[in-house]
């Protein structure tokens, strides 16, 4: 019965954890550029950095899922996997960026919020990778993470509409809505990344 | 030959029905909304009831894949169809949404128009949904929700026309924009929906 | 050894270089809607057409994949690879049409750059498209489409930078942001195709 004792290939759980690891330094980086007093270029060039690390190991997954026989789990969730996880990093490296082209100095107080959800959301899932290998204690990662997001959902909800209380001019809404749809749209795709792991662990029990 | 009368979960088409179902009660609540004199934070919540029971539909087909071994069609079919089904009211549910949250007492006429198909589009899907069964009758309904796409579609350019024609503030510009492109994405996306619904059966046939 | 010498369906082949060929069409489109002195409606009537073509062209690979036994290579990359270069187009598309929507009549001077790497891209990806028969000589493509989507990324970033420097109005940067996006949209498209055509020749090789 080779079925049940199939050879497989251990370091793609290494590498998902690698990918995940990148997720907190990025929203480190975030928490210091919306913080005060921080070098913003040298922030948003470690940002950069940053996502150059999490795009080679994007890479290094798909080149061995292409490359190896035989997958841990099905090829088609470990793209998927993969691909949320370089989503979250592509959605935080955007709002960097865009706090720096912008030119934005101030931002509304609730964006606060939205960071520190992304950060706790990637120590969750970093320390959620290790269970990928045995399926287990997944329950309450997926829980707290949909907690999570609609923590940070109410908080966007409340900027947004922040927004078009009066205070700001068109130009300003322009650009805090671009920042604070990449902040959501971060803490969306590490749901994504929740909902997928939580498929996999259905689909291998 | 198992393979001829290979077993097959039905239910599977009585959850895509049931999806389909959610669909017909969004495009109601959203036409209240748009309409005059409904209470708004009353349909908005509704909107968000349906959405949630939309949400619990979909998360049950998916469980039914995963441990199903047979179903009635591929699995990424499967998916991706209850995926799309959910698109639609997730569209549906941020048009609502975004209404109240920006605080719109008045839209362009022509997004009645807009709903006025997405009325239609539900309509037509759920007539459709027992025709997954049997594969038949598909042609008509797929030639029909193209057609309303591309009513849809002139509406939606005429507005964003308009919006630009010197009536409206930049501030205006922005909440309206958001709000009928929510609309314009619904209905893409019930386009979506009838493009995998023909895929399905091309295979099946 | 059947596997080896297995028949396959070569016309896959003409049919992703016919749709190759439309985005050269449609990036030249592009070129002339916002080089000086064009009929405008004639240019974006004749968009519309490139788009329809392509379109017809993505729904016969769909059906082909559907209705063959054996396909060159997996269905699911087929998939993907047909609905990026159809991607590219709607792209392009969109972009065409919002310029006469919004009635734009002068636009920065960077989105020249950005339709030349669109015309560059449309280039190189055509002449690829053989090569998939072969798995032969795509690595210098992708790094040159690489190479294209980098250069381009700069021009967008830039134009962004300058839309908020003071010299426009909120409406024009509303209605330019779009277009520019739109554009900056159909590079990373070239880009996603460039990538699951190396996906392919991994697998394949």
């Amino acid at each position: 019965m080779r079925l049940k004792f199939r050879p497989v290939d251990a370091s793609f759980y290494d590498l998902f954890s690698e990918s995940a690891a990148h997720l907190v330094v990025g929203s480190q980086l975030l928490a210091e550029m919306l913080g005060d007093g921080g070098d913003r270029e040298s922030i948003a060039q470690r940002m950069r950095d940053a996502e150059h690390a999490a795009d080679e190991t994007t890479h290094a997954i798909v080149k061995r899922v292409n490359s190896t026989f035989v997958t841990p789990f099905d090829r088609e969730d470990i793209y998927a996997l993969a691909s949320a996880l370089d989503d979250v990093m592509d959605m935080m490296d955007e709002a960097v960026d865009l706090v720096l082209l912008y030119g934005v100095t101030t931002l509304p107080a609730e964006t606060s919020e939205q960071v520190e959800v992304l950060q706790r959301c990637a120590d969750l899932t970093v320390e959620a990778m290790p269970s990928l290998a045995t399926m287990s204690a997944l329950d309450e990662y997926w829980i707290e993470i949909n907690r999570l997001e609609n923590a940070g959902d109410k908080s966007y909800r409340r900027i947004l509409a922040n927004l078009f209380n009066g205070d700001y001019k068109a130009m300003e809404v322009i650009k805090l809505k671009d920042i604070v749809e990449s902040l959501e749209g971060a803490i969306d795709a590490f749901e994504r990344v929740a909902n997928i792991l939580e498929q996999i662990a259905v689909k291998e029990s």
